[in-house]
């Protein structure tokens, strides 16, 4: 087992699924005839951060870490989405980054430290800690954070939704 | 590495900052002399789940994960807790059981079938697809939408609370 299998494709499968449940809030706000990019500016609570910011981080966590794990760079996005279908778009565009690596750009990977800048700090970790307690814990936080948004603004969705078409035997 | 390395130390240092996050929300809830059981029932939105039965999947997902690629048979928790100290209790139950585990319980884990019964199918998985695709992010889900509603009811809370203590060089 490698890094790359333990980040990309789990990247991979939930952003595609926080794409159907984008599209899943736009045809909501279309068949009840309101404005689907107001979502992209909701919040759960005034000091949490809008739709639009989980879903930019989300991508962020993901492309980040595929960038840091091959070290790489990676692209830099600029966080101007305003619109669902710009949001829409982030994801895809995120999708289309990742799908660009092979396993073995990820050979050695255990092995690289792993420096984050956060707004405060800088941090070194190994990449394995990286990935299980901050890239992964991040992403998920975000997309699942998303989810809650739309799902707490009358989106009906389930956690199928979120899990998606898991590969099963 | 292994299925070990990639679960249990990840679901150890989120269940200990889950715990940390509902003692959090205990002594929100004191200094401002209201009763702490009432974020046990409280939830995002009237058809989601509320606070216990988030703390109840999230110790499910991580307690079935260890046990299902150890080849041993989980616990078997009986989902009563309605106050906050006894979702405590919870956490730190799963934890001492997760603690129990040793590395090499693993060993072999990669080339199990996982079988997860839910109330309308059954699925039969591979080990590596049930940890990257089903226990990391039902457990996350869990978690965060726990940390959600906290944060929904007012607990002050961060990012921080809700990585914890990640270690770093």
């Amino acid at each position: 087992m490698s890094l790359y299998e333990v980040s990309i494709p789990t990247f991979l499968l939930t952003l595609r699924n926080l794409k159907a449940i984008l599209e899943k809030a736009v045809a909501h706000a279309e068949a009840r005839k309101f404005d689907p990019n107001v979502f992209a500016s909701q919040r759960l609570f005034p000091d949490m951060l809008p739709l639009n910011r989980q879903v930019q981080i989300a991508s962020d966590a993901a492309k980040g870490a595929a960038a840091r794990l091959s070290g790489t760079e990676p692209p830099k996005f600029e966080d101007t989405e305003t619109t669902m279908a710009e949001l829409i778009a982030r994801v895809s565009k995120t999708i289309d980054y990742l799908q660009g690596f092979k396993p073995e750009q990820f050979d050695g990977a255990d092995d690289r430290i792993v420096t984050v800048k956060t707004p405060r700090n800088e941090f070194n970790f190994k990449a394995l800690d990286y990935v299980r307690h901050w890239a992964l814990p991040n992403f998920f936080f975000h997309v699942t954070t998303a989810y809650a948004l739309l799902r707490h603004g009358g989106v009906e969705l389930g956690k199928v939704d979120y899990l998606g078409p898991v590969p099963h035997l």
